[in-house]
């Protein structure tokens, strides 16, 4: 498959990816949606009128609206449509973008002269907790080896209601935040700036779909149709806090501070060919939470840290999606099953995806081990939790065994130092 | 005061209340925003020309929108403005709206013939945990006597994210859920319907004002000008689900099957007769949650159950908002403490509010003490958790010494069946 687009061989974006995103630019002041290809935005509000396909063409108001919400809200025949017509239009043999100069010029925006938005207006975000090495390591660290998974675990894809109104896109930087924590067991908190800052490395999950109706249960067996896509995403954790506030109602001021989403949302349809088994689950799940085909991926996580002493960049953690043991189908199951709503454009967060060895564990608690083993940086510097300054860039791609490649692009956060609190 | 519109001594919605709602009736078939007043709607879409006071003259296009967010998201200044112009109109000596026969029978709507929406697109909902006397029977329950509260109770007004894409409105049925409990401790979860459906007796608080940045901080003492009003809220709870999911993330499914808001949003100046002490706090609170004037209320609460066998409703409980020991100034202080960004039209929910008699609890949990002690209902019935069919009727109201009143209406749902289970 080849474009009229050129684009370098390692390209996150070839024709076979297209993730949508939201963008505005110097020559567009507004937002528009667009598709990534190569190092260009094709910009779908542009070539609406070009959706001419049986589903589509009805339809073309979605790609000129400010957010994917209502391309979201149609069905997956539509998604797939509409990857067909892009494919189509950019596809090396098609002329009617290629020879309209005109429109050719204005449908397409440079990335590096783009700005980009949130994909869509999140009406809720539910964060779930479903790598089972990450669930273990938490686990051992704050009980035993023993005891390390709770007993629930293996049974409900375990989650919770996170905060959608900070959830930024990635360049934003992040504050450190002022909290209570309580450095010393059984004595008075004490309030000041987290001493414990963490990234975490998780993947959302975009739901589709018209919106569903209170009441309703989705099963894993029927949640296919409700996944739009995937883009990564950085759970920034106040450690010290959570330890403090999380008993008995959940971790809640110390993941609010901003979570990290990467521009371009990766259909299900362009990740289809890196299709891996899901992880298997001894005890067999209930039947809600049941479904017979793979829906597991191979998609290579990578965290690089870069501080501010030097542009160096060093990959502190290498993971894979794969590593989850509960699918997102098995999470969208556990969100609905008592009959909570979903609407388009609502996230489900992956949970910090670690792998089975030291050096692929998404979260600096985990690398560092608590604090007890620095990470080593390629500047020469250490780190336990993360310091003012620090960068942490999320990378994600899929590579297949004939070397196709489609990747997420990056999730990219700087953390500043904390505002001083002044008594006033 | 006395208004041209006629009601009785003892409604809720006298000239001294004027909460707001959005509605929609058999004229109107769009979404307005109206004012109640005795058993009338004001229709604020038909008279926004005559807001001409010197904030609200440019802003007039907020009673024209179909929900509360943009009027929420104006300035204090700007409700009191609206406030007056409202009350103004209303007022016996006024002719404007009285003795135009043309607009008054447009902008007058029977809210008997009316049917009332969610007020606010709600962003973000939080639920805390204010309630000293809920706090510690849940701890009596499930630890002990001794350890009650939970050693960060008296440090931070404990709270967590709920779930905003199912908040329903007064009215809306409930359907019993389905979902994994552990009925026997250690042995192996059970899925099917929840067996301890309960209320929550809570209110919920409307943010207002400018949407703040992620990364600022709004301490209590700058709350007040967030602060838009009132409204009732049942969060409905399946505690035996609760129970085996919650830990170590907190309450999930067991809550986002459905939480009720009553229709009418009373505001803080229409409250503010009924301002009372604060709860009082020892320790002293860490200084960004300190305030020093009186911010809680005397606001009366009654929980009503009816059963399918009659429509005797028997009061089960009598509370106030007044036992909250932390303030909803205090709970938005903790909301943004570490930077988490506010949007107007955001909740945040007391948590159940029980007052210090076993007659005044906010939940059948606490009122039948775990279903020990089971509830006699005036027919006869006798309730340990909710049944089938079964309505809950939250009220509240306030009432000064001199008999001035103001209410909220009531926030009703009726308790449905379980949708059976089948696999497919
Ligand atoms: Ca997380
Ligand atoms: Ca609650
Ligand atoms: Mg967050
Ligand atoms: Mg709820
Ligand atoms: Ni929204």
């Amino acid at each position: 498959m080849k474009s009229f687009i050129e684009y370098a061989s390692n390209t996150d974006f070839p024709l076979e990816n297209l993730p949508y995103g939201v963008f505005s630019s110097g020559s567009v002041d507004q937002k528009h949606i667009g598709v990534a290809i190569g190092e260009w935005i094709l910009d779908l509000n542009v070539i609406s009128h070009l959706f001419n396909g049986e589903l589509l063409k009805h339809k073309q108001f979605v790609f000129k609206e400010q957010t994917l919400n209502a391309f979201m809200g149609l069905t997956k025949a539509h998604w797939s449509e509409a990857r067909a017509t892009i494919q189509n239009l950019l596809h090396a043999s098609n002329e009617t973008l290629q020879n309209d100069l005109q429109l050719r010029e204005r449908a397409f925006v440079k990335q590096s002269e783009a700005c980009m938005h949130l994909p869509a207006d999140i009406g809720d975000y539910t964060d779930f907790y479903s790598s089972i090495h990450h669930a273990t390591n938490v686990g051992i660290m704050f009980r035993s080896k023993e005891n390390a998974l709770m007993p629930n675990w293996k049974y409900i894809p375990v989650g919770y209601h996170g905060r959608a109104s900070s959830i930024v896109i990635s360049g934003t930087p992040i504050t450190r935040p002022y909290g209570q924590t309580q450095p010393v067991e059984g004595a008075a908190p004490h309030f000041g700036p987290c001493r414990l800052m963490d990234f975490e490395l998780e993947m959302a999950c975009f739901v589709g779909g018209a919106p569903t109706k209170v009441g309703d249960r989705i099963t894993a067996k029927q949640a296919e149709d409700r996944i739009f896509g995937f883009a990564l995403l950085n759970d920034w954790s106040a450690r010290d806090i959570q330890k403090w506030e999380y008993v008995p109602l959940g971790p809640f001021t110390a993941k609010n501070l901003g979570t990290s989403l990467s521009p371009w949302v990766v259909t299900v349809d362009a990740l289809r060919p890196y299709i891996v088994e899901n992880y298997p689950q001894d005890p067999a799940p209930f039947p809600y939470l049941k479904h017979e085909d793979n829906f597991n991926f191979d998609i290579k996580l990578e965290v690089d840290l870069i501080t501010e002493k030097s542009p160096l960049a060093t990959t502190i953690s290498r993971s894979n999606y794969r590593f989850l043991y509960w699918t997102v189908k098995q999470q969208l199951a556990q969100q609905t099953v008592t009959g909570c709503n979903l609407r388009p454009g609502d996230i489900l967060g992956s949970g910090t995806i670690s792998g089975d060895t030291s050096d692929s564990y998404g979260s600096m608690l985990e690398l560092s081990w608590k604090g007890t083993k620095p990470l080593r940086l390629k500047t020469g510097e250490e780190r336990k939790f993360l310091q003012d300054g620090d960068t942490v860039v999320l990378r994600g791609y899929c590579v297949s065994a004939n070397g196709a490649r489609i990747g997420f692009g990056t999730c990219a956060g700087k953390l500043l130092p904390a505002i001083p609190f002044i008594e006033i």
